[in-house]
């Protein structure tokens, strides 16, 4: 049985005493967002993910899609859970007012995408898909196209799809064959076949409206002459009613290792009545302004798994008997003791737990400095906003996948021979998570995102959104008794991070190869410095609720043990990347490929 | 699909010139294993795992086992390939030849017990099992039970299980509850239940012989009452086929994220008739006689799914076109460049062949001292042999099916989507490997194993065993200048295992929570060291080829270049072990039960 509970204490940590100092109080648009008003949303999220969302995590699973006379159905359950989500108004989250939306900042948005994830990650990517066609409609379409589909997609009614992949290229977009031939009446007619499209057909709502990529007649080669259509399922009558089926259809569902529950669709366009999305062969563009959003969502997968897995372990760690502990029975009264007196239980388990909060805490800072970045009156700060999310969104997307599959893993460990069968549901946990290593670009491609684009852009402005802070929050804990032994080992750890930094921009300019070949263990580094940032900051706030006789010691000296523990045991890893990074490229690019 | 050839070459490279030098020629009873033999059995074992094996990997996992009126039935094709499995003499391989065995060295059944987990590791678990009945019986059971059924073993007509683990207790042994009551006739009722029983029912086979752990009614509380009971299914008759059906039943099937050809069954001992093997209450004792044998075969489950993602990923690297070489198009006449010209791309395949041809050097080490510990005429030869196994059998079992498993899943993300979808088969490898890190001993129990009993065996007697011929070889790779580039980033790595070493030794004695503190850690840096080891002495082999003039090059050279890899690259690592081994417990066990 699949367990859950929201770790409503550390988000309310994060979102407001963590993150507190950051000049993001008062945002315009966000004055209702109180303390309190963040509270109640983040509780009836919790309520919701686990009354309705979790019982269905495991059966849906089970179940899977079909696909039946063209149709998708989705798992027992999932409409029902669906009607109630968007009933609730959940579907209308992030959205804005204008639209029917309910405005809420990205900071706690992605909590309760937190919160979701844990629960049900299938689930989730149907509304999370619906989102990301809302963002690309609202940022680039005409008012008419706006007009016509946003508030159907806010409210719900309607879903969206993301469909870019086609069979033979998924990195590399600018090989796409999909064609888009205009009618003369501003609508387009699309032809051509995608793959791997997330709730690309299911039952949940009454219409889809697909996002597509597609190349006009007289498009340029390569990515560059990509355009984006949007293309409904059915079209819309004029009261806004669906009308006539469009020519777009579900072929196929992909068979997959995790995410059963989501339909992943093979998506057949045939003359399908499309409308240019922005302007001619600038697609790509209207993508990219939606993918730092969508890929800190990817990356709060991996949290949302590792956080359900910590939770999964620490109640088996707690309750399954096994040996005794090394040092002499704790609970003579049982047959044996708990397996979590072990040190290598709590090996497993601290780190999980090392890795979610740190997580949390990084990825509640991200979100936050999207909302900067949109809604601050001083164009300095949304800048270095900007800069910070532009520069933070590979690493949160591949460093928070990562570690959610191998928390996954630990997790499964932990129950040994009862992880690898189905019925604790921790093998699930491992199965789902692994897929967000790869779709949203797989993690390689955003690493050389960050080494490529992110860390040259602007002579390296980008960087100094995140050294500035952290080189003050160094210097100052560097001088504060309690906070000196978290901050040596890190600002070592930093050191490294800015040698590694150095030796890419060096090498990386006379030769992209050598960039290249640095790029994942680069990303690693500097995501592990990040996330020890964030347990310097953590512990900073931990210290002083402390030393004020704040009356949860419990939870605040949990902090300082587990900064410490990242500090001892997580953090030194950094020494064997900075060494993987100034190896260059010499041995990796040396055999023929013959060789292989 | 899953594709598959041998590594014949590198095979025959660890057997006959790495390892070469060992004091492991002429065994009493080996003597007939030339080279051109050796050749002959593994190119025979490649033909019938890629004819026969591959074939049923997928195709097995899809339909998986059921059970169907009590009797369990294996996935379409799988009775026909184990027919003539056994028809090929492939269940005799390492057996005694006094019961029709082939006595193969262990030195040679590895590697086709690694092609075995390579083409089908579900399939390999029906033969593998037997394997350990026999050992078990032959170590310890009477004549008259040695005579009656491991023939029967030996030449696969019936097959064998080992029923260790109950519903409430795997690793801890001692709470087993599964009785054992003399019936005066020298046989005992058993009574109990046991779960995660590999092949405990299956239609390969015309009888299946339970090895048993129960207690008697007078056994002593915990390990050291256990006993071990052989168990037929169905009890023999006087001309030995199998007769009456004895009360032993499959009461369901686990069902798993993988190996879903394998039965794992629920098993039901209701009175069943048995047979004590060895002496009463010494159960364990005959447990741990093959365990060493039994450990280095799961850790070359991790090797088999290691070589299988690493051949699906190159095969999918060279021919899979996206994006351009970032300095310039290598192929201009194609719409792209196949992906293995992207650094990114390099730096996965080139992880996973380190690992793999690292581990299959160190594991036919170590496979080479299983027969010189039987065969060798002298004693000291013999001791210092099984010194060295004993050391390195937790080693083997963790590193290579935690590699393996980070193998499978480096292998899938080479293929994007792709991967995560059950089309090529990649999504197998990683839920098949998962198993690997779990059974017979989860990791977790290896690395306290090695802390914990072989470290302080015999006052480190057992640690010289490696320590004595790897800083001989250190020495002399120092001194020579193509080797010294290798030699000098491994000796640094080795003065790191040996200042863990000390560490453990230290403060384990005092405070045995230190050394489970350290454990996994500990036995992660020690595998890295010992195969940076075989690199060395890989290396070494390939510079005298070269010198001498050999006309394969290019095999020699990859060698060189993969061993450079594996030295820049992945041993650095051992910098952050060592830092988490000496960081102590503190951190790990601070924190209250309560606050997790």
């Amino acid at each position: 049985m699949q367990t859950y509970k929201a770790p409503l204490r550390d988000m309310r940590f994060v979102l407001q005493e963590l993150h507190a100092d950051f000049d993001t109080k008062g945002l315009p648009g966000l004055e209702d967002f109180t303390p309190d008003i963040a509270d109640a949303i983040l509780e009836e999220a919790a309520k919701f993910c686990t009354e309705r969302l979790l019982p269905l995590n495991a059966s849906g699973d089970e179940e899977g899609c079909r696909l039946e006379n063209g149709v998708v159905r989705t798992p027992k359950g999932f409409p029902e859970a669906y009607r109630a989500f968007r009933e609730g108004g959940w579907t209308a989250m992030g959205s804005d007012p204008a639209y029917g939306g309910q405005g809420l900042p990205a900071g706690i948005n992605k909590l309760v995408e937190e919160m979701i994830c844990s629960t049900n990650l299938s689930f989730g990517l149907y509304p999370g898909l619906s989102h990301g066609a809302y963002q690309a409609i609202q940022g680039h379409a005409s008012e008419e196209l706006k007009a016509a589909y946003l508030p159907k997609l806010v409210d719900g009614t309607w879903s969206g799809t993301m469909c870019l992949t086609e069979p033979h290229c998924g990195t590399d977009l600018g090989l796409l064959r999909t064609k888009a031939v205009p009618q003369g009446d501003g609508s387009y007619a699309i032809t051509g076949s995608k793959i791997f499209i997330s709730a690309g057909d299911h039952d949940l709502t009454e219409n889809i409206i697909h996002l597509v990529l597609a190349k006009l007649p007289d498009a340029p080669k390569g990515v560059k002459g990509i355009s984006l259509f949007l293309v409904p399922k059915f079209l819309p009558r004029a009261d806004g009613t669906p009308g006539e089926r469009n020519g777009v259809t579900c072929s196929a569902l992909e068979h997959k290792m995790g995410i059963k529950a989501s339909a992943t669709c093979q998506m057949s366009f045939d003359d399908a009545k499309g409308w240019l999305v922005g302007e001619p062969h600038k697609g790509m563009r209207a993508m990219f302004t939606m993918m730092n959003s969508e890929r800190l969502s990817v990356g709060i997968q991996g949290l949302g798994a590792g956080e359900a897995a910590y939770q999964g372990a620490v109640a088996y760690a707690k309750e399954r008997l096994q040996g005794r502990s090394l040092v002499g029975a704790k609970r003579p009264d049982l047959a044996a003791d708990p397996i979590i007196v072990h040190p290598d239980v709590r090996r497993m388990l601290m780190t999980i737990r090392a890795y979610n909060e740190g997580c949390r805490a990084l990825g509640a800072w991200v979100a936050r400095s999207l909302d900067v970045m949109e809604r601050h009156p001083d164009p300095a700060e949304r800048r270095r906003a900007e800069d910070f999310s532009a520069l933070m969104t590979p690493i949160v997307k591949a460093l928070f996948t990562d570690l959610g599959f191998e928390s996954a893993s630990i997790g499964m460990q932990v129950y040994g021979g009862h992880g690898f069968i189905r019925d604790h549901g921790m093998e699930q946990y491992v199965r789902d998570a692994r897929i967000s290593m790869i779709y949203e670009g797989t993690n390689g491609i955003q690493a050389l995102d960050l080494v490529g684009r992110k860390l040259p852009a602007h002579a390296g402005r980008f960087l100094r959104s995140f050294f500035h802070p952290m080189l003050n929050a160094l210097d100052e804990a560097i001088e504060d008794d309690d906070l000196a032994p978290l901050a040596q080992p890190l600002s070592k750890a930093f050191g490294a991070l800015q040698l590694a930094t150095a030796h890419i921009a060096q090498k990386g300019l006379k030769d992209p190869e050598e960039a290249g070949a640095a790029a994942t263990e680069y990303l690693r580094l500097f995501g592990l410095v990040a996330l020890g940032y964030m347990w310097l900051r953590s512990a900073k706030v931990a210290h002083t609720a402390l030393r004020a006789g704040t009356d949860e010691r419990d939870f605040y000296e949990a902090k300082l043990t587990t900064a410490r523990f990242y500090m001892e045991r997580i953090l030194p890893q950094v020494a064997g990347l900075l060494a993987g990074v100034k190896a260059g490229k010499g041995a990796m690019m040396a055999l023929d490929e013959a060789m292989f």
